[in-house]
């Protein structure tokens, strides 16, 4: 099989071909069809954070493929592989907190992951593809669910956003805009707040109700016209579910400062950074704060399934790249050169 | 009708004497049994938060009386005035979320409160007490039902803590250590956090399973402890249920500090400080933050009910003092003194 593993920070993927692994009984090996570029890749490769396994390593958790070796029942199935692994076994999976089990493990941080041909993984959690969502989108498209569309899902989920809420959603990017597009699918009224205007008029047009730039405006600038904003779009002036996607120290800030009486935000994207907050403005406001990792596997389904009724469109919001410029795309997803998520395709074959 | 009122930050209360007052087809006129002494009533009174009626204000939100003057099914009935009285009729009222109802009024700082012989409110959601109460407490005792004993309890029903939790209670003063004592009853394991022996020995002495003085202690050690008393007291080391009470910035620290894994963090205790903290923990962690704001008046049977069934004692953590202390009991409120919730007692025949 063949690779692109990460050797050090900032260093090109390197290529590695080698034989094909064993598996155990309790694994399956995937071919891959294509596998998503995330931020957290950017993290281990660029910002410092470690993998839990040592490098050299695959990155990529954001995958979809066809099983190739494994149980009789499975071969051939075209599967998306959840980035979260859970034991299935401990108290929080018994719990209904998956997501967030202490023996999870993710492809591209605890084993080698989906920029690859191949990649071996347990098969207790994989999510099924039905025939029907591949007349609508290739396989590789797919790998998107595995983290740019689950994360917002379950964040959603969490937040008990309803019908004829209020939904503002900071940061539009490859993950922000799922969230934007499944908060509408809920029934919220949707305001897109970014710095893009390219991503906000990406958003406009498949039918988010509002948009903000928050780089034009000052915070009660920002303040004012979303108060406006939930007039004009009818929805109430309290009990805003907020969601920060952007897993910036600013976008934070904004996000934070919006918290308002009975409101709910959700953060979603990660950053080192701290900020200075009044605390004790969630109990003036009778507020809720929710953190969230990725997605329990046991919502991939519903996730599917959003596709699969054709609610959720996915892709505008996915540009393919062969996977063997895989050392071009991560520079210029650092250089913030793309509006959409990029999953890489293996092309091993051809070029290698 | 005579009145302890509030004329200016820091100045003695002043006594006022006042013609019965008028009530409306909605209100009745309770004869106060007694009105205990808040945090809130300080911000008032020295901290410079500003009451909603304009001064001079009878002060005073915690209140418990028998009607006198109103509808004839509830005259002589016992009450609990709750402390935040919602309008029952918008959408936070219809969805459950009474409790910060943006028409509600509350006692001692939309009207005058309890600090008097007699408080006018309306009725709609006065709590009865039972007859089989008064067997085990005077009516006066019972005043602290109306915030230092909801307060705790609804939080506690928001953090959805369940039988075997592991429950950390920051600030064990006259409001934490209701949550301590209803976090027990719920069946969770119980640490109370505070800097005073006196508080943590009462809590000890009440049935909390484990305390920590954490003047004496820096943060690694204070989590080194929590995670020792976590393992002996066979429970989790994830899902924590954290309790901030304190209403100080370094209470805020700790607590937030303390967040693990599917953590809960309430914030019940009000400080104007603000702290610097990394809000990417609470996605990290999968954690969430749950800011209350009083008690829904709905659920204020289901904290009589604990009471009346013997679950809950509170005479241990209320001192009674006649009325007319109020200007020492205030200032030694202000200045630590008190280790339980002081309620006091209209003594205005005997002394005035």
């Amino acid at each position: 099989m063949y690779q692109w593993q990460m050797i050090a920070t900032d260093e090109e993927f390197e290529f590695v071909e080698s034989d094909m692994p064993e598996i155990d009984k309790e694994e399956v090996l995937v071919e891959v069809a294509g596998c998503g570029l995330c931020h957290t890749d950017l993290s281990f490769w660029h910002y410092g954070v470690q993998t839990k396994h040592e490098l050299p390593l695959t990155l990529g958790h954001e995958i979809s493929g066809r099983v190739v070796k494994g149980p009789e029942h499975l071969l051939q199935k075209n599967v998306i592989i959840p980035a979260v692994l859970p034991c299935g076994e401990c108290d929080l999976c018994k719990t209904g907190r998956s997501n967030i089990c202490q023996n999870q493990i993710m492809p591209g941080n605890d084993f080698h992951g989906g920029f690859a041909s191949h990649v071996k993984v347990p098969f207790k959690y994989l999510c099924p593809v039905p025939d029907e969502v591949l007349k609508k989108y290739s396989l590789a498209q797919l790998a998107v669910v595995a983290d740019a569309i689950s994360t917002p899902y379950q964040v959603i989920e969490k937040s008990e956003l309803t019908s004829g809420d209020f939904a503002i959603v900071v940061g539009v990017g490859g993950i922000g805009i799922y969230g934007a597009l499944i908060a509408k699918i809920k029934g919220a009224k949707v305001l897109a707040i970014d710095i893009s205007d390219d991503k906000l008029s990406n958003a406009k047009e498949y039918g988010i109700d509002a948009t903000i730039n928050s780089s034009v405006l000052d915070f009660k600038e920002i303040k004012t016209r979303i108060r406006e904003l939930a007039k004009e779009l009818g929805t109430s002036k309290y009990g805003w579910k907020i969601f920060e996607f952007s897993g910036t120290k600013s976008g934070q800030e904004l996000a934070f400062g919006l918290l308002t009486f009975a409101s709910t935000l959700s953060i979603v994207g990660f950053t080192l950074d701290k900020l200075e907050v009044r605390l004790s403005n969630l109990m003036a406001f009778d507020a809720k704060l929710i953190g969230t990792w990725g997605c329990q596997p046991e919502l991939y389904p519903e996730v599917v399934d959003l596709i699969k009724s054709d609610q959720l469109h996915i892709d505008h919001f996915v540009e393919l790249f062969p996977m063997s410029k895989i050392n071009e795309v991560i520079k210029d997803t650092l250089a913030h050169k793309f509006t959409k998520r990029s999953v890489l395709i293996p092309d091993f074959n051809s070029t290698n």
